[in-house]
């Protein structure tokens, strides 16, 4: 479990000025990576950490020596068009790096002349996955969700016998992820009407997102070997946004025996940084089970776990319509919520994957599965905040929701804050639904 | 859809005395790929193509221009580790370069002498993957593997109503794809006995194989745009045998809602020639749904595809268990069937995966699902053969299996075969239970 160090000194001040400003998402005590280049270039992506406004172009950071010697191998792996070479370093790397950006970037520090040669305006930034994901797996660990989901498509057993004894997971599209700010066609396929005796075939009629939060792999493992949960959270490298847009009318045709597959894998969106587990050591928080719930099964268990395996990241979810975006309004709040209700911890989803010998590889992917809090206005996806499409959600504007329309772009935000701690923000997450290509 | 041309013509012969002999896996009319090196040696892996005991190297063949000019940078690209670049070349690239490879090997051809040096026996040959796989999607084509396992895990409710209509399929994990001839640990994990409160956690008392076709996309799709049935096989590069090991008791317990995880991903099995669909041309038999059954939507519905969009491929397993091998004695065959009964063909299973808008990789691999045929004694499962663990299945050797023992080594094979035309064999996929590492 990674403790508090110097990185995380409330005090910290950068030289970047926009960093000390007051809910700026990334002060020095965050430093999160993502791969961008300057937007409209063709330069090559590189690994870039934030500061304030500002990226750190790691690549030219290590090429000019603009960090501590010891440091600068693990920059100039930041280098690569994509992060898994730095993710395979594993955590002393990680954590070195994160040290000589906080030195460096300090008030003060005798790097800021070479360093401030290396930033780079997030405002003339465009990104892309940060990460070559091998394998992109989705969990379902809001106990919440898994209820008022399973009510709707399976009203006689909401929760399945299994739910408080499995992290159910089950393997996803790595292919159609995409980064934030991008669209995709609303998909087409096939959907079942009640009452009917064949399935009708066009675009997708309940397109939902799903508030997630997506987990990076950093070390993998061999195959046939497996990580214990005390070792677990070192093969983590951070934790990120993510948008798992799902097509609920082809979902609940298709889904049976054998799990979600054209319903979800037309596209996928994850925010472009990359919130390391260090950065979030101050936002642990105690995994606990509800009263009269089981325990976990040893193999998913661990003191650490107990006091501080989860994370209490604040999220919310906002939608931008056409209709907003020429009236210049503003988006509007759907809902939000925390990953402190999750029913599973980062550490038991790693722990779960790998004890039957799964090997998991440098920059894989795991999705959280909605995050939906305790209460109803705390839901992570539309089919829940609108009982399956039944009672429309209303918007400031006037106008209503049961699912996304052609246009509609959703916002996903994240952040940990509490008083004398610096707020740690993940940026934004963001995806616009495009009109179906074919009908 | 691949048409009978001159590499087709049963009356070709090789100066590669071997490939001659009946029997033969390897003729001239087949010319399957592989990624390979010589066994134990550090050298570098790279393509080649099976003649009957022999491999051709096509990176030496290129370097040494033993193959018509027109073919050598298609051979070049076969020289990588992978074969990613020359499927991504498409159909066009791979007829060219089997023209090639089927002139220069006919008896009398003029490329003999240079060819004969880039031979390396198969005997010398170890192999590997041959593609880095990007997503692995498993699908579920066979009927009748559907009804008689959805008997066993759901009486009430044996085949969906959405079988008839949609090729079912999931993704699963690519990062535990191994090559034929090695070995996996029995996986442990969570499973619930009948009649129990609680889980029991260890090692998996119900080990299984699933016989299956591998089918590799060459060319990829890229996102929000679809392949139509009428072009799905231009993006197919071959067809492997494949064995989806299965923990049926952790996939009976994990499964709902969200489909099968750890109960597939500790290990999947893929032999390492890939047959081209070229070379399947003269086993294509008609695509006809039984009488009765509802025809597929008009996008998963060609002329081409009716007529011969399926592939009359024989499938054996065989058992070789430890006693077996102690005793020298041959593997028992424990079942055989066709692929030209399964429900779905390549290209419907290419044409669904794309509908919705999801992207295809050249390398992507494609599972075809437990290819179990309509007989009891065609059944491609265990689970299937003995009635879920409940009638054993009896061994020439006087032993008997429900599930698999450690030390079971379970052995694939296929070919086609008819009179009057080239027998095409895909060699063998062989995979070997080791016990569990934890208990």
């Amino acid at each position: 479990m990674s403790l508090l160090n110097e990185t995380h000194a409330p005090a910290l001040r950068s030289w970047v000025a926009s960093a000390n400003q007051p809910g700026a998402d990334f002060p020095i005590q965050n430093l999160p990576f993502a791969v961008f280049r300057r937007a409209g270039s063709d330069e090559t992506f590189r690994g870039g950490v934030a500061i304030g406004d500002q990226i750190v172009d790691l690549r030219m950071a290590a090429s000019r020596a603009a960090l501590s010697p010891q440091s600068l191998r693990f920059a100039a792996a930041c280098g690569d068009s994509s992060l898994n070479r730095f993710m395979a370093m594993g955590p002393d790397a990680w954590g070195a790096l994160r040290l000589a950006l906080s030195r460096a970037l300090r008030t003060g520090a005798p790097e800021r002349e070479l360093l401030s040669a290396c930033l780079v305006p997030q405002s003339d930034a465009e990104y892309t996955v940060p990460a070559k994901i091998g394998d992109y797996t989705d969990f379902y660990t809001s106990i919440h969700h898994a209820t008022s989901v399973g009510k709707l498509f399976r009203p006689e057993s909401p929760l399945m016998p299994n739910y408080k004894w499995v992290p159910i997971g089950y393997h996803g599209r790595a292919s159609s992820i995409q980064v934030s700010g991008q669209g995709f066609n609303r998909p087409v396929g096939q959907t079942m009407a009640p009452g009917k005796s064949e399935p009708d075939f066009g675009p997708c009629k309940r397109l939902d997102y799903e508030l997630e939060l997506g987990i990076y792999v950093g070390t993998g493992n061999q195959s046939c070997s497996s990580v214990p949960m005390d070792q677990a959270e070192s093969h983590v490298f951070g934790l990120c946004l993510l948008n798992d847009w799902s097509a609920r009318d082809v979902q609940a045709w298709e889904y049976q025996p054998l799990g979600p597959f054209l319903s979800k894998n037309f596209a996928t969106t994850v925010s472009p940084w990359i919130v390391t587990l260090e950065a979030l050591a101050p936002y642990r928080v105690p995994f606990a089970r509800p009263e009269g719930d089981p325990q976990p099964l040893p193999y998913l268990d661990t003191p650490a776990n107990r006091a501080g395996g989860a994370f209490d990241v604040q999220l919310q979810v906002l939608l931008e319509s056409e209709r907003m975006r020429s009236a210049g309004s503003a988006p509007a709040q759907l809902s939000a919520t925390s990953y402190r209700h999750a029913y599973w911890t980062v550490a038991q989803l790693l722990a779960h994957h790998t004890v039957g010998g799964c090997n998991l590889q440098p920059g894989d992917l795991f999705g959280s599965g909605t995050l939906s809090g305790p209460t109803p206005d705390q839901a992570g996806a539309l089919i829940e905040l609108t009982s399956g499409g039944k009672e429309p959600l209303s918007l400031p504007d006037g106008d209503s929701r049961t699912y996304l329309l052609d246009g509609d772009t959703v916002i996903m935000r994240g952040w940990c804050e509490k008083p004398g701690t610096a707020r740690i923000g993940f940026g934004e997450c963001r995806g616009t639904v495009l009109p179906a290509k074919q009908s």
